[in-house]
């Protein structure tokens, strides 16, 4: 759609994804928002729906990990409108699509949640990866996405939650590369900030980088050369080892891909 | 104390308010930490103790309004422990002096909450600008703090949580001291992050800047220059207009300049 007929706002974006119109993965950033497209991408959410019985401790254990579930709005207890960051949205229909758990097992998958929305229902919107992705991009940097990784890092527990960090990882393709990434990242920690690891993947826990838990992205073809960089970021999936979830009679996240688009500009959220 | 023998510890410093040996303003960031003392400051805290009932209200209303009031650590309800700052303190005994609120009224200023922690108590560990203040002398800026004051600038309202912000003033001696004050405080987004608001006190509702709504330091002597700006900063002080503390049964915050000094690095603490 946006490649046929330009750049469209945010806003018409998710109208569309309102109407059904649209029930695929986001368009790229370039291709959201007014020209020049590249300095105008807007960024992207995570979503997580819980019950407010839940919030609290859900908050601090993301404030405890912050770099991996960095929160940039959370609406009022039975609002679904995220008003730090797109004030005429609605988290029940404006993502493409959605996923549903009960006791942490998929219940649906639909494209729209206001079947599953209650009064005591809030939702929180992480900071996503593809942000920090357009920011590497946009300045240069020469890299490829490994994929997502669940690790042998503890997150730190805050109640009823607890479970080992996932991470994404990223061989950049020489020492600069790597250095500017982290430059970089470390201006955005909306959007999972400085690395937690660089070196090797056993030290966190990860077999084998050739076999990803949540492939992203194409693998690369070339094998490393003595100036490449792996370096692994905070990741916003849930791992499959969160305890709490399983608890939880209700907990609704956005579908792989498929995430909610804001009004804030990418560049916006970045410390300077 | 500290002058007498030199830096100690964070530990140690906590260790002898806990005794009662040490009741008064904490020590500057220089007299705490081992040599060389510039550059192992180490970050002290704004205390908030609230029921977990209202907890999520209050977190809500500080995610939104970051500037003033960027939450560091949240303890478990019940425990005084912040495990993320100082995993040995406890923010019961730690602190020279506490206020306690009840329904918006002070009733007591102890030396300990012990009488007043509960199984449902939380504590929120909120940036100071000492810290801040500390980066920004550390850098050579040369400015004077003006004081804070409470402004026409709406906090973005969170349930039982609404009123305006306090702002602290500063007056820059020159345009790069002003310029360089932004990029550092940018770095800093745990203790306020980037000014509110640069230029006319009034535009923010400000009538006087010589009458401080809360003084902190001293006044400048000297009239301003033809290159002298003043900038705000949020402020974490709890506005005298914050709706909701008069509702709640229960508030005790740290009595003023009586903060809590954390195992963090003020350095380590800021984004790079």
């Amino acid at each position: 759609m946006p490649t046929e007929e330009g750049p469209i706002s945010p806003a018409e974006l998710r109208r569309r994804i309102r109407a059904n119109e649209w029930t695929g993965p986001l368009p790229s950033p370039r291709t959201v928002g007014a020209a020049p497209a590249d300095s105008r991408a807007y960024a992207k959410m995570n979503l997580v729906v819980l019950p407010l019985a839940v919030a609290f401790d859900f908050v601090l254990f993301c404030q405890r990990n912050a770099r991996a579930y960095a929160i940039a709005d959370i609406t009022e207890p039975g609002s679904p409108v995220p008003r730090l960051l797109a004030p005429d949205a609605d988290v029940r229909t404006d993502l493409p699509r959605y996923r549903v758990f009960s006791r942490g097992s998929i219940i649906d998958e639909p494209h729209d949640i206001n079947a599953y929305w209650h009064a005591d229902s809030v939702a929180f919107l992480i900071g996503s990866s593809s942000c920090f992705d357009w920011a590497l991009r946009t300045a240069g940097v020469q890299y490829e996405t490994l994929g997502a990784y669940e690790t042998a890092l503890p997150c730190l527990p805050s109640r009823c939650f607890a479970g080992n960090m996932v991470v994404t990882a990223r061989r950049f393709a020489s020492s600069q590369d790597a250095v500017r990434a982290i430059q970089i990242s470390s201006r955005h920690p909306a959007f999972h900030g400085a690395p937690v690891h660089m070196g090797p993947a056993q030290a966190i826990g990860i077999a084998d980088l050739a076999k990803p838990d949540y492939p992203l992205g194409t693998m690369p073809a070339q094998t490393a050369s003595d100036d490449t960089h792996t370096l692994y970021w905070g990741c916003g999936i849930l791992s499959a080892s969160l305890t709490g979830s399983a608890q939880i009679e209700q907990l609704i996240t956005h579908y792989p891909g498929r995430l909610m688009v804001t009004d804030r500009l990418i560049a916006e959220m970045a410390v300077f």
